[in-house]
């Protein structure tokens, strides 16, 4: 831990299958004006929406909509949402569904009251939030994106064809979260998986950096264990209640600013994957899944003892007389494979991602330098060729 | 993660070597009146309190003094503090010093204001704290009790020959708890290899439980991994601003509500331990030391499959051709050097118990049954005597 940080987390999580009993406890804290925020409406068929509506009218409030928010919130549905907060007084925001839902809530909770344009001032010029914050809080339907617990928020901006990720201060974190597993069940398999490598590439974004010999980077060795042994076990029964409830666990605490404590942080892999998903529309988590084993192994030469202790501690290879770069390699080759059983689409192309995509996916993404190695734009070019050309037939 | 739970920690800590700047950003949202509270009167030698003191005034604060904070905090001691809490109409409660006076202020800024005898009322029934709670800021001075980021307050009844462990809800969290590795420094090596066993003993109380497969036992295990680690740095170097620093993290992490999240806990070394620490006024982590190797080895037995994990993923024992039974035996024995080269107390003898007190310790010792086994009053007995005749000579 040799860095300087201030760490402070506010939001009160309820877990369990009993969670929405905090959903209850919760209401109370807040005026009448709850904006009930959510997506395509799939809360519609699987009860949940039915469940947070009923607590709502036993809690006396008065409920006003905002559903459609999409998987890759845009800039001008948000602008729609603020309109809502003011023109309702909105009092509560409640977001209900995954992570967009809750990054879109965020948005307009920080934006709603902002004088001058959000989008220049909160998300391109990340400005101090110096208005009203509406409270949000966040009844969550799919783990991965650890926006329940965070102050993140991305947003797309079709017309520019950039889509930003800002984080606020913890005066924007969510108030309260529910975090009933259950409420994951019904997530498709596809979304489900998609979510579980978001997870890990948010831990692995905090873990590869640095050469020094941090407590957060134990820690995050024993969550990528957890997740890397309950993605499995979730992937061959999505039904295993323990298995789903660690992976909704460790998803809030991979990106809730604890285990960045004391670190430098690469986040490389979301810069390429983000502007990947700006311009194929395709699940954030796949986007990841794609840049990933491209990136890593171009990255590896240059954080060799990571990558090294990587394969030990998370992936169990045996050091016997192997070297450091043998040892690195394998444990990559272990990701892979664990990525191919859970089902992981590691070609871009399969992502809907183009040839003539490619220069503007470079142009977009934002070279952050933070890992082990400061990529140019011809090496993001190269990452995104490979990523196109993955077939799965491993070179070892 | 199987448990139904809440989880909120709203402490805010500032960590690093600049830490104190914390301080400064902090003291404005609080009014005048500050009680400075600390121990023995070390931090005027180390110019801990020179740099408080310094800061208090730039921030125009009014301060009183509450020194003379024991190791083991009275009954006695708390009624006084609560005493100059209401006299000077105290806005902010600030401990300087390690988990004694950070209890201590915990104590009194709940129970300053409390309608009847809070030692009857928050410490032996364990009601709500219903009054008006004194915020409290903390400076650490020494890591291993973490009670700069929970509720704990243990507060001891020498009339009654009692120490009493309360917790107090996130209201009583400390607001802020500014951690700076380097004030540790000074601590002397007895005191910090007693917190760094503190700390592993908070983790072991926590790990020690269940049968499943939570997330939280994978992060333990990282945290137990960093902390055997650091802790031998740290006595080879009390210097090492690094080990030093993860020792910090560690102990604040180990005891804050996260690590038990979904979980069942044990906490009989503590229980044991701290009714040890009634009679004989010894050093807490040393009468965790002594208790710890005749209570894990008695219920080694009962959680054969934990004990073999702890084996595994926390002294990196090869389970290959050994039994369950052995690896657990191997993993224990693992531990025992461990601490031995740590240089703790494991002879309870030489922290001042004798014979004629084993009965007292025994029945002021509260049998929680939370672990693997539920301790009948015989087998504490059993467990005080060991304690007594350890040697170092161990039969394997």
């Amino acid at each position: 831990m040799l860095g300087n940080f201030m760490y402070c987390n506010p939001t009160r999580l309820y877990f369990g299958e009993k969670a929405m009993k905090g959903l209850r406890k919760e209401l109370p804290k807040y005026g009448a004006n709850v904006l009930l925020v959510y997506g395509s409406g799939s809360i519609k068929n699987n009860g949940i929406y039915d469940e947070v509506t009923a607590v709502l009218a036993e809690a006396g409030k008065n409920v006003f909509e905002d559903p459609g928010v999409m998987p890759n919130p845009t800039l001008q549905k948000m602008k729609e949402g603020c309109a809502l907060v003011r023109e309702h007084e909105i009092d509560l925001i409640l977001a209900v569904g995954g992570g967009s839902v809750c990054d879109y809530a965020k948005g307009i909770s920080a934006s709603a009251y902002c004088s001058g344009d959000p989008w220049e001032r909160y998300y391109k010029r990340h400005d101090k939030v110096d208005n009203l914050i509406v409270p949000v809080g966040c009844v969550l339907t799919m783990a991965g994106t650890g926006s329940e617990m965070n102050g993140g928020s991305v947003v797309t901006n079709p017309d520019e064809n950039v889509k930003i990720g800002r984080v606020f201060g913890d005066n924007v974190f969510p108030k309260f979260s529910i975090l009933n597993p259950k409420f994951t069940y019904t997530v498709p398999k596809y979304q489900m998986v998609a979510g579980i490598f978001d997870t890990m590439s948010h831990i692995m974004e905090q873990y590869f950096s640095d050469e020094d010999d941090s407590a957060s980077d134990y820690i995050m060795e024993g969550m990528m264990r957890s997740l890397v042994h309950s993605g499995l076990v979730a992937v061959d029964n999505p039904h295993d209640y323990e298995a789903r409830s660690n992976i909704m666990w460790l998803a809030a605490w991979a990106l809730n600013t604890f285990v960045e404590c004391g670190k430098t942080t690469d986040w490389e892999v979301h810069m390429i994957g983000q502007a990947m998903g700006a311009y194929t529309d395709a699940t954030h988590g796949m986007t990841l899944a794609a840049v990933s084993l491209p990136y890593y192994r171009r990255i590896m030469p240059y954080g060799i003892a990571k990558f090294s202790r990587f394969a030990k501690n998370v992936w169990n290879v045996d050091p016997e007389g192997k070297s450091e770069e043998e040892l690195a390699a394998i444990g990559i080759n272990a990701m892979e494979d664990w990525m191919a059983e859970l089902g992981l689409v590691m070609n871009s192309r399969e992502l809907g991602m183009t040839e003539d995509m490619i220069e503007g996916i470079a142009d977009a993404t934002f070279l952050l330098g933070g890992g082990y190695k400061k990529l140019t734009r011809d090496e993001v070019i190269d990452i995104l060729r490979e990523s196109m050309e993955y077939t799965g037939d491993r070179i070892s």
